[in-house]
């Protein structure tokens, strides 16, 4: 009998499956049922298309069904939704959207790629017109229709999505609110990498930014179109369109129906080889929990590159090969106007929560030769483990070329590569591509030495509190005079970096701290002021460039 | 009595190794003397400083003479000439070039950072008046005066410098031929890789390229000015201004003479601490050999980035402390107008003298998702070693971002990562910065895919061999008609990917060769032809989209 693979689900995982399904077994006769109209699209294009930088959805099309028909005899069933799968009938029952009709199928092997959907909050109002969600290609096709005739929108959530479409909105000439229920945007990163992304979006870029508040209904017109969302906070924002861009979840009703195991998160649970609790039933992509390399924790991370991988890897042990996916580490980037946001790994409220004893070294460097024109600043937030000497992750933002450092760092890492180790990396210079010692190799080298000489820093985050506790300390800025009196921590005193030792020499403090305009040029002098001999020397983590623009910091 | 450290040049590593020291040992007197009028400067930026990018040669001067002194107290003594290393007795002689008067310095510890000098083929007239070599910032300020009257120049020598210099020369307006004794531009690159870039040079922006042709002698008018180059193979190129970038030659004759051993280069030989014969003598910079980390043989690579890291070790050392210099990839990159060309590790040539059983993969992709209007497109051609599965090498060329692929793959090989480790790997993806499936790994798992499946490829390079060898090959085109008509492998007959495998099935030949456009199709259905019962299979590496660029197929 001709063995056969039932898919569900046509976009990232299931389509890729599909393909590689067929190159490895020529015989295998491949169904593949989605609810949708279309499969194979780039879902991370919707943005683009809306905003005009794609004229055409079709642009997103990476394949139609005919294509998989004709070129890989392949079936593709569009509209055709799942509702039930019988393991112990080895079949799954399908009804045709557009008949109305349901029918059973019998596979030799499943594999559930049925994704996630965008979480809608049960508010007041959800259903108006005009509040949308952002998934499918006719989610993009319809706020496509609406921003026509919208002059005033709402994002509901600050995640890459509801940054992506801020910008897409901005370019459109629509007036761009965003509420976030946490206190920062991105809430992956720490928030003292975003917080400058914030100021930029809000002066910059006429974005209304509205954190720590939530929203408590959607108000219409006797018409049922949205005019009002109120908040929590007692804000009334007007509106004639909103996308609720708060989070998905994992689509697993029909497996969870069905007796599939689901892990923590409430996704799938799969071993390595992409295997559900029923040996012959895989998942793949959105719909499943996979395993964080770092902490070797269960986690959810749904993300259309590792489902694209996912994919792959179900489809080789489907059709008797042997393939692993080992895991995620959180990588990512996001384009925010000018910005790139990027990181791997951990970022510090994870390391802390996780317990690791970890070490941070903060460097705000131009990207390539500072004497280049078209160099741009990047801030690097680079964390290592003191246990092992390994990274536990980066986290890079700036106008300049942020993303090209993490993944450096997401090889390192998965590598198991220590930072001692990475400082030996011959990476490429040129004046147009980077410094003659990479950013990046200066976070590292900074990184190196805290852990080798105890050279100690003070987190942004921690300075106040450190300030307060220790106010005996020896507070000099090493900056020039112009520099100090633009700005400068209240208990600094402007000392020139010729005069350091001499001064710190005369001081009966305890303690020196030194603040410097990088996070680099502190490094050093406490460095040097170690090696003079005193003996409880900080610098501040990123220096007062960094430091400025926190939001607390900020006049 | 207090330590004494004398530098001998100041340029990279010199002026590192100062700072480091300094920081490392406050105590320490530090002397450093150059011929040169400056210190410590960019002369990676010179090209952007002669093309008018960079408006003032100050902004390439990283730090004056007077910093180090106010700063660090770093005594540096410009002008100043190290004619002699006395090592029996701890002392050099130095000459004033100012007062040309000579004294004799002692040191407790010496670093010789003397760098290299372009080398100046003993021509004739090779001393005629607007000939000349770029290596010093006076060299810069000589050229940039030069070029205001120029409208003709020449450059002898397409290495990375020599393109850099006629990008600077186009952007200037004047018309430039450049002279390449060997058969391709750029050669410590694949000829394959760089002669893509060749042609757009000359097509576009109308660049005269010569290959395996060498200057014999350079003809001057009445008043000693440059007239004409002429060249071995006859041509007579006129010109009012000629620059030699044949390439450079470590300085080490004041080394040698002081009985400082030098290496197979004709660099001084250093161990992993930049330690010479000499206990108390280290070398650091382009006058040092080093070690290549992959075949772990002495090497010479003068790079800014390479000279940095190496006086940073130099001073650890020097002041007591332990660091070791593990070697070099050879990673590079350059900017050549529009294009990037950046490799790590072996090119295949050398791959193949150093007797490694090596696989490739080339593949053509877009740097980002092909529906962003900015996405362009890169080549990658990856190496690896059969016997050990580790990288060997990438060059990476395009309009698009491949230098950010090769820094990715420096790592992988400074960490000793098999390609099937890497395949792993967690890379960022959105839109704006790469595909869902980096172009990286698609390169990756055709290499791990022809590791463990059979897969095999023909190289470009080898493709004619083949096709004279294997007469009844079955050489299938597998892009469409229109493709094909355009431009196609004689032998190549057009078939429609769905038709494949019943003409394939159909035919006797022994041997399936399968055209495609971008090298990753061709793979693919090299996979499913295999799957299906061929046993003779293979794609051509990078596909017809390559191909067709190499000099050898354009008509």
């Amino acid at each position: 009998m001709q063995k056969h693979l039932i898919i569900i689900g046509g976009v990232a995982a299931g389509t890729k499956a599909a393909s590689k399904a067929r190159r490895e077994d020529p015989d295998l006769k491949i169904s593949l049922y989605t609810e949708e109209k279309y499969i194979s699209y780039s879902a991370c294009g919707l943005p683009y298309y809306i905003s005009g930088t794609i004229q055409n959805e079709k642009k997103l099309l990476v394949r139609t069904s005919e294509d998989f028909k004709e070129k890989e005899h392949i079936d593709i069933y569009l509209q055709h939704r799942v509702t039930r799968i019988i393991p112990e009938k080895k079949a799954v029952m399908v009804k045709n959207l557009d008949m109305s009709e349901e029918f059973e199928k019998e596979y030799t092997c499943l594999l559930v790629a049925t994704g996630s959907s965008p979480i809608m909050p049960p508010l007041a109002g959800i259903n108006l017109k005009n509040i949308f969600k952002l998934k499918s290609i006719e989610d993009g096709i319809k706020i496509k229709q609406s921003v026509k005739s919208a002059k005033r929108a709402v994002i509901v959530g600050a995640g890459y999505i509801g940054l992506e479409m801020a910008e897409a909105f901005h370019e459109l000439g629509i007036k761009t609110t965003i509420i976030e229920r946490t206190s920062h945007i991105l809430s992956t990163f720490d928030p003292d990498m975003t917080d400058q992304i914030r100021t930029y979006l809000e002066e910059e870029k006429d974005l209304k930014i509205i954190t720590d508040d939530s929203v408590t209904g959607f108000i219409g017109d006797n018409k049922g179109n949205l005019i009002e969302i109120q908040t929590q906070n007692g804000q009334n924002i007007k509106a004639d369109l909103a996308v609720i861009a708060v989070g998905v979840k994992p689509n697993t009703q029909i497996a969870r129906e069905a007796g599939i195991k689901l892990g923590k998160s409430g996704a799938i649970l799969v071993n390595e080889r992409m295997q559900t609790n029923y040996p012959n039933i895989y998942a793949a992509g959105d719909c499943v929990e996979t395993i964080n390399r770092i902490t070797n924790e269960q986690t959810w991370v749904p993300l259309g590159s590792t489902a694209n991988k996912q994919g792959r890897v179900a489809a080789i042990n489907i059709t008797g090969g042997y393939a692993e996916f080992k895991g995620i580490l959180g990588s990512m980037v996001v384009k925010i106007f000018d910005y790139t946001a990027s990181k791997t790994g951990l970022n510090e409220k994870e390391a802390k929560n996780f317990g690791f004893n970890y070490e941070i070294a903060i460097v705000s460097h131009r990207d390539r030769s500072g004497y280049m024109p078209e160099a741009k600043g990047i801030i690097l937030k680079v964390m290592a483990d003191r246990k092992t000497g390994n990274f536990l992750g980066i986290q890079a933002i700036g106008k300049g070329d942020a993303d090209k450092r993490v993944n450096v760092i997401a090889t390192a890492i998965t590598a198991n590569m220590t930072v001692e180790k990475f400082i030996q990396t011959d990476l490429t210079y040129a004046p147009p591509y980077s410094s003659a010692i990479d950013p990046l190799l200066i976070a590292t080298q900074i990184l190196e030495s805290k852990f080798k000489k105890g050279i100690g820093s003070i987190s942004p985050q921690n300075l106040q509190k450190y300030l307060e506790k220790e106010k005996l300390c020896c507070v000099v800025d090493i900056r020039n005079s112009e520099e100090y009196e633009s700005w400068h921590i209240e208990q600094a005193k402007n000392v020139l970096p010729k005069d350091l030792e001499r001064i710190v020499a005369g001081e009966n403090h305890k303690n020196i701290l030194v603040c410097c305009d990088k996070g680099i040029d502190g490094y050093l002098k406490s460095l040097k002021l170690k090696k003079n001999g005193c003996k409880n020397v900080n610098f501040i983590d990123g220096g007062v460039n960094y430091l400025k623009n926190l939001p607390e910091y900020r006049k």
